[in-house]
């Protein structure tokens, strides 16, 4: 087991109702707020309404209209308020894009050259404003983790960033607030909690603690994302996908082996070109990486990873095994109503050779799980095409 | 999935040499440490030393003898110490035990009554010195957890009490710190860490996802001891126990469900009138309580805990299923050496009676996965003999 540091003191306040807590949350860090939103759906969810009756005590300004793919141009307007009003709090109330985004916004708050430059190189972000989250989209993570993920279209560039200053000090988490998730987003979301988990769980060594942990969070997300599919307000569905979420990528699975993510870096480029739901470009490149990362070298990984995750018999053959896994994986996402090619969201080979050596270069392709250089990026791009 | 709070924000430095960072952990809250430890054995490793060394540059106080069930008198011993110093922050170098203890000192530094008062009402602590634990034994989880147990030989209660404020600020866990540890006492923290999951796992109601990490945690124990038992020097074997032990009861495996323990209440009870090793009273206790357990409404989750946690193949046979689980748990702790009878440490049904009211009352067993009157008790206890 290598050596770790974790630290993830968010408080989390899970279940129904839990938003009544707001003020009392909210109260310590000030009381100018700024609340973070994306397209207006929590105004028809009457979760709007709820937070500002709820803020009635606090002066509250708004951001709204955070993109799917967060971009850097929204941090600059979010900053912008922070230090023209002085806020004290960020109130992001969304998915990962509003919550990578106030991430974002927080510390360029603090900053006083191109918001950009902090995204570039994390490591010049020296303060932050404090965050609070009420999570409305069980996928990314963001509401328990020191990270986020901002897109420059002008440079075509999707990066993350991480910073112990921006993990939020406290996540709402209503399960009944995904009541309104579309089935598509479902899907997406738990496609990408998955790929959070399998990014980490194909890594250069073995973790056992954490490798079991893993399978533990998968085999959650396999149970319960397609009930949350079929009956949209199955609340135990939603809310083992909302704290499966959460725990899949606040480092948990990640204490004790080093990280090298594959698919995230290629997805990376393909929604920094097209713009795609970022789970479903995951969901169609995980098996096809899969089945070219699967060799004498990591067949027995793969072979557990069957067994484990998804119930195969132990056998002596590896590679029927890790096949059966494969296979299951990429049945799984289709099941749950994800277009498992390329083609399908009409993208073609146009900009694989550009996409692939970025990825390659940004992602440190060349370390990962099974080393990848751009050719072979573009091999794992056309087998989803 | 039951409403839940989780917040943990214990900053954990795992692995090997992470005594380093000490005063860079420790400066944020004060230059006047008071070291607690117990009976001296980290002066025979050089733990003693090098912890000194490294706080050269601190005002040190000491506080050692601390007992492996701690005392009320330690307790005020200690809260002495910090009241006439103005200690800053409590440094605890040991187990459980010590941990515990210092967590109790921290909270009584800041009390005029009598610190027992604390342990009969934990909601009476408002204010408690900040704790640094550097842990050198796997078993009891107080290096990220808010909780604690204190014994009052003269009223015969072992107590646990539990408060937020008392949670440590850091944590340093060096699986080397564990390698003198003896067989006999690998084993019996060991048996703890599993009494932690297990007393959660058989739960009111079932938590998928908590459940899964429950069975990644148990699996993770079983692999391991026998490893360091046989090989006391095994890095990984004495990292996976340690991170078990610190995943095991800091709240993760309860999110979302309600806890009822039964074990732990019983066992106090034998370690209050005898003074055993926590974790052995826990190993016998454990399958027979299971046994005790075992019916119609319960069958199911024991056989569950059969499949996912022992490997039986699934079977129809819930009952057959459930007792081979109850005997592999058995056989299990017999085979890492701990004696499975009470006869065998000297305990008869001498106190029975007055054990099983006293557990009943303090433990509100009537409350537990399976309800226990004074009587169930009597029969638990029996059948240990």
């Amino acid at each position: 087991m290598d050596n770790f540091r974790f630290c993830v003191g968010t408080d989390i306040l899970f279940g129904k109702g839990q938003v009544e807590k707001l003020p009392e949350v909210l109260a310590p860090f000030g009381k100018k707020v700024l609340l973070v939103y994306g397209g207006g759906s929590i105004k028809k969810t009457g979760l709007y309404d709820r937070v500002l009756s709820l803020l009635k005590d606090f002066e509250v300004f708004e951001l709204s209209g955070i993109e799917p793919n967060p971009r850097v141009e929204s941090v600059y307007a979010g900053a912008k308020i922070c230090k023209e009003q002085k806020i004290e709090a960020i109130l992001a109330v969304g998915g990962g894009s509003t919550i990578d985004c106030s991430k974002a916004i927080g510390a360029a708050a603090h900053y006083d050259g191109d918001a950009w430059d902090l995204i570039l190189e994390p490591s010049k972000i020296r303060k932050a404003l404090p965050i609070v989250t009420i999570l409305t989209l069980a996928a990314t993570g963001s509401e328990m983790d020191a990270g986020g993920v901002i897109t420059n279209l002008k440079t075509k560039e999707k990066l993350g960033f991480m910073n112990p200053l921006v993990l939020p000090k406290a996540s709402i988490l209503d399960p009944t607030n995904t009541y309104t998730v579309s089935a598509w987003h479902t899907a997406a979301g738990a496609a990408d909690i998955m790929s959070h988990i399998l990014e980490v769980y194909f890594g250069h060594q073995e973790a056992f603690i954490a490798d079991r942990i893993s399978e533990a969070l998968l085999k959650t997300v396999i149970h319960y994302a397609p009930i949350a599919i079929r009956e949209p307000e199955n609340y135990e569905a939603r809310a083992q996908l909302m704290w499966a979420s959460t725990l899949a990528l606040n480092g948990l699975t990640s204490t004790g082996k080093m990280c090298a993510w594959t698919c995230h870096p290629i997805e990376h480029e393909i929604s920094a070109y097209y713009d795609i739901t970022h789970g479903v470009g995951l969901a169609i490149l995980t098996p096809r990486w899969m089945r070219y990362a699967l060799n004498e070298k990591t067949a027995d990984l793969f072979a557990t990873y069957a067994v484990n995750v998804w119930g195969f018999a132990p056998s002596e053959d590896r590679f029927r095994l890790a096949n059966a896994g494969i296979d299951a994986t990429e049945a799984f996402f289709k099941s749950i109503g994800i277009p498992m090619t390329l083609g399908e969201m009409r993208i073609n080979s146009e900009h694989f050779q550009a996409m692939a050596e970025h990825a390659v270069s940004v992602g440190s392709l060349q370390y990962a799980f099974v080393p990848l250089v751009p050719q072979d990026v573009v091999k794992i791009l056309t087998a989803c095409l």
